[in-house]
């Protein structure tokens, strides 16, 4: 049987469908459903068609072991984030999951209670504290949080070259009441990537490409769900736009401003510092 | 306001809805939308979506001047069949058009009637002759037709590196009445290229990944529809199963051979040659 405009879809599915693991059948023809009734939806001409082959073709070819322009374009088109959601669908009294980013790093030091992990980057002294519970509200002992983020010029340490030891990312353990405390610079907000694809296709819209400030948790404990997330900071700016879709209500904290004192780590200031307190609730797996 | 899993799509469809163009701005939000249903539909894993990304980059990365993985893609998917039968819903007794394909080059030597194209190439020697007429049968003279094939082992051109000569291409006129002759080589049916994330893809189903026996051909001329088609060899192996969806039986004609004697261009031969005959109808624009 040959192709015409009205059974394509169909041939097409079938074939695909005969994938030889029933889940790779399953997405395929499902994808090209997806894509000829996207194409037969918006008539989508032979100009714009070779355009977008193009612009993904440069997607890749930008792509690099420190960049992933294709994940970007994931996360500005809220795939990324609604893959997240379906996928971790936890009880509503559990912190919810947010996006991982293209910007952990495995095998982050392990720092003990209330250590610097900003080790002299530039920056105003950050406290998070804070206890790891579980949703019947004990506190988990030992729990292990890989925490990240960018530094005041918006960069990661992926997307810094030549490094030899980690920056601005570590590990921190509980406390036996559950208790843990990070030190660190306050995180701003940054814009992603501009400069690429991505960038391009923003700039054609009224689209915020900034994130809101926040810094990077990841939590794996066993017996628990793994939870990706982020803390933002309340009242921050993007906190409504984040380009990626990643904010939620119950991952906003007050950051609050001290003019010196003593910090949550014992440490007397002569210089403000900022506090935030975020309890972390774990799902049982 | 966050987005959720239930309202995401629809934030994001807004989101990209701001695009300047309204043209984009549709484009986008449809592509969203088919996007998200999808994820949906399939209830998309995190590994099944990492594995999409990484499979997009590699399709970029592997992708340069002399191949274009993204286009093989959409071309195996049948996307691309079905955007060409969108934009050229020619008139029943027009010649449909199929799938230009990543091989055509601009800017072919202009050779006169029956003039051999294949310069010496190994192959057995291949005439087409035909009229070119307009849907009401009134024949076209000065009509051009822009011919590229493969060669024995399935390779064009731009296949082959560092040529500095037109090779298996050339465009020729059509006489006052109309008429036209290409000589050539047979052309044989070929694998499309299998060792890129396309070939990793294919090799996980049934599906054939052949292309049978064709020959390209793009006419141009003031007045008419511009036609990008094929001529496929009648009864040759995969002529139901082309994998990029490109065949029609419009298309498909007999290939005779004679094992001597006066070819089409008057040429005596001792040896073997095939003969086919096509018209080409072009729709008035
Ligand atoms: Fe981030
Ligand atoms: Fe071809």
């Amino acid at each position: 049987m040959f192709a015409t405009e009205d059974n394509i879809t169909e041939l097409a599915t079938q074939r695909w469908g005969t994938a030889e693991s029933p889940r790779l059948a399953e997405l395929m023809a499902g994808l090209v459903q997806h894509l000829h009734d996207f194409a037969r939806e918006v008539r989508l001409t032979e100009d714009e068609w070779m355009a977008a082959m193009q612009w993904l073709t440069r997607a890749g070819q930008i792509s690099d072991e420190k960049r992933e322009e294709l994940i970007l374009a994931s996360d500005v088109l809220g795939l990324s984030m609604l893959v997240v959601q379906m996928n971790h669908r936890f009880d509503d009294a559990a912190t919810p999951a947010t996006v991982l980013g293209p910007f952990h790093i495995d095998g982050s030091p392990t720092l003990p209670y209330g250590h610097d992990m900003s080790d002299g980057i530039e920056g105003v002294p950050f406290f998070v504290t804070g206890t790891v519970r579980s949703v019947d509200g004990s506190p988990i002992a030992g729990a292990v949080l890989d925490v990240w983020q960018a530094d005041a010029d918006g960069l990661y340490e992926s997307q810094i070259a030549d490094l030899d030891e980690a920056r601005l990312r570590a590990k921190f353990a509980t406390r036996d009441d559950g208790t843990y405390c990070v030190r660190s610079i306050v995180p701003l907000g940054y814009s992603i990537p501009m400069d690429g694809p991505v960038g391009d296709l923003i700039s054609r819209t009224q689209i915020a490409h900034y994130r809101p400030a926040h810094i990077h948790f990841l939590l794996e404990e066993d017996g628990y769900e793994r939870l990706v997330t982020h803390i933002f900071e309340e009242g921050t700016r993007y906190i409504d736009s984040d380009v990626v879709f990643g904010t939620k209500e119950a991952l906003i904290t007050p950051f609050t401003t001290h003019t010196g004192g003593t910090a949550p780590d014992g440490t007397s200031f002569d210089r403000p510092f900022v506090t935030a307190e975020f309890d972390f609730v774990l799902q049982r797996s």
